[in-house]
């Protein structure tokens, strides 16, 4: 399946360094595309190995991760706009 | 046809601002889902709508929008994790 993930941190002492390991984390599963945006093809095995790795680092009441999936890539068509600092960006 | 809004504005002088008013322009057409996305039903025409109002605000060497499309919402699947301020969310 084809995933976008994207995690919102909230800025405090212990921040930066969640922040740090969410994306060395996520960077080991997906493509990052934008500051705190990551896609790519996932299995439903290891998107759930990602959660429980991600989930020593998420603090449910002050970070958020969201997920959208969908069965294929070309089910989700992506366009960018402005600077661009993906390699992976197809335009439509 | 269904959209995923994220953006990413620069932090200097005049990013405050523009990340003020990309806000409030996104707000009319999608629904806010975490700090800098959104997403909602839209139609081609009010996407291009969009972008022409957005296109004043962005810096094309500073800022980026990306836009995830998908033809129906069914096809993209969210999941939350951790601190929620979205009401449109759905578990799966």
């Amino acid at each position: 399946m084809y995933v976008v993930l994207i995690y919102d941190i909230e800025v405090d002492d212990n921040g930066a360094k969640a922040s740090r390991n969410i994306f060395k984390i996520c960077k080991k599963y997906l493509t990052h595309v934008q500051k705190s945006v990551f896609e790519g093809d996932i299995t439903p095995a290891l998107l759930q190995q990602l959660k429980l790795e991600l989930n020593k680092h998420i603090r449910e009441n002050r970070d958020s991760v969201i997920i959208f999936k969908s069965r294929e890539e070309r089910w989700m068509q992506k366009e960018f706009w402005g600077k661009e600092d993906d390699k992976t960006s197809n335009f439509f």
